[in-house]
């Protein structure tokens, strides 16, 4: 499985129009991935470990896409399985008025992974140069500098060992409105239903041009982008999968050995104990 | 599966040395167990999901035990399954400069739950009438008082709709150092191995005693303690689970309604879209 065929970089920033959202990576069915998607978790749950015990690195896996791409259900269904005592999710929604009173940065700062830690982002300071870009009130100047912040902002986490994932959720415009009637007609998914997902629909061809610049802008070696094809959620499972454990294989990872000789607890073995 | 037999309510103060950690519930082996945990699993996934959707209620599970009485490990076995973006893990340890220059409850209550989320304490607030209590600097009437902001703490969570359940794992003094033990010959448990675990131990009848009172003074209707036999993992787990499972099955669940009416989007549904 090459991971690097996903990898985007060196975009000319008219990318998207040529990835297609229903590739399968040569998979031909569902149940053929999912056998391997099994082995995978295994494999995440064993690297976890190792990671959470060495405290060496951070990861932070970031997930955007556009509304119904299915961030929820990758973080659900790709770290389900996970210890969830190295894991967080962080669901970024609209900024609190405390929030708004501080620089972009300041809540997301906030919520990166310490050592040892896996973390993944639902939705990120990405937002912030998708939606007041698209609603007119973010001006060139700014969304210029707000990229060039980011790329700091993430050097910074990088050279301080946190390694960064930045998974691009890509679905169709067709696929976005089969899954929005979804919502409306499975009781048990109404609650996900939002009606102003029917209105940014409207700024799709927006979002879509927003994105294509967030690429070119912050697609770093150390903090790439990759686009997941997310038309077959099990697909969009299996590779957001297999490049997180990717990710983790190429780290140095070994539990962590005794600091001290070994104690002689010999003594305490007695009946008296 | 009757849990309310490890309910702990109206006790003496007198209550451990009568519990024993050896206990399995009747269960004859770990197989035995195995097969109704994943369907309690599963079973917990489905109620997680309406829950979450619902944001209804939220969820605290405090864990407390002895040094190696299986905290971590039954964080990791009955919550691994479970949807991440719903659920958090707080780990506490030694407070820091900044959260000892506060109340004790502040930094637990900032870890507190929202609506629709479950949380686990790994360590809690129950630290702070321990570990400083049982290294003598803490006077009765502290103790005392320190109780009953316990109390009119959990009463506030609860009567804003936090469901508590308070899970002591209880094991034998011998069962703890088998695993020291083990944390000292296997070596991906080395980094587990703390020597001041060795320190602590000598202080086992004071901390058990300690725990008495804690019994005594916070098992409440509402956030109420049950103790877990826990020198089999196994049944440990299942317990854990198996109450987790029952607590969220009293609640009156149900995924809510779409709080419109259903938006006609057929004219969406042309070839132009």
């Amino acid at each position: 499985m090459k991971i690097d065929r996903y990898l985007i970089q060196d975009t000319d920033g008219k990318i998207l129009s040529k990835l297609d959202p229903d590739d399968t990576g040569g998979f031909k069915s569902k149940g053929e991935a999912e056998a391997k998607m099994n082995k995978l978790k295994d494999r995440l749950a064993e690297l976890q470990d190792i990671f959470f015990a060495q405290k060496g690195h951070a990861l932070l896996i970031v997930l955007q896409g556009m509304d119904s791409s299915g961030k929820d259900g990758t973080v659900k269904h790709v770290f389900s399985g996970i210890n969830p005592q190295g894991f967080t999710v962080t669901s970024f929604k609209k900024p609190t008025l405390d929030e708004s009173a501080h620089d972009f940065l300041w809540r997301v700062h906030k919520q990166t992974p310490a050592k040892g830690y896996i973390s993944a982002f639902n939705r990120s300071h990405y937002e912030d140069v998708l939606v007041p870009r698209v609603h007119g009130d973010q001006e060139k100047a700014e969304t210029k500098r707000r990229f060039k912040q980011i790329r700091y902002f993430e050097e910074m986490l990088t050279e301080e060992n946190t390694l960064i994932i930045k998974l691009f959720l890509h679905i169709s415009k067709e696929k976005q409105l089969e899954k929005i009637q979804e919502r409306l007609q499975d009781p048990t998914k109404h609650w996900k239903f939002d009606v102003s997902d029917l209105e940014e629909r409207k700024f799709w061809d927006d979002y879509q041009e927003a994105y294509e610049d967030i690429f070119k802008e912050t697609s770093t070696t150390n903090a790439p982008w990759y686009w997941i094809p997310a038309n077959h959620r099990w697909y969009r499972n299996y590779l957001a999968l297999a490049i997180v454990v990717k990710t983790l294989e190429k780290l140095d990872l070994a539990y962590p050995k005794l600091n001290s000789p070994t104690p002689d607890i010999s003594e305490l073995i007695s009946p008296r104990h």
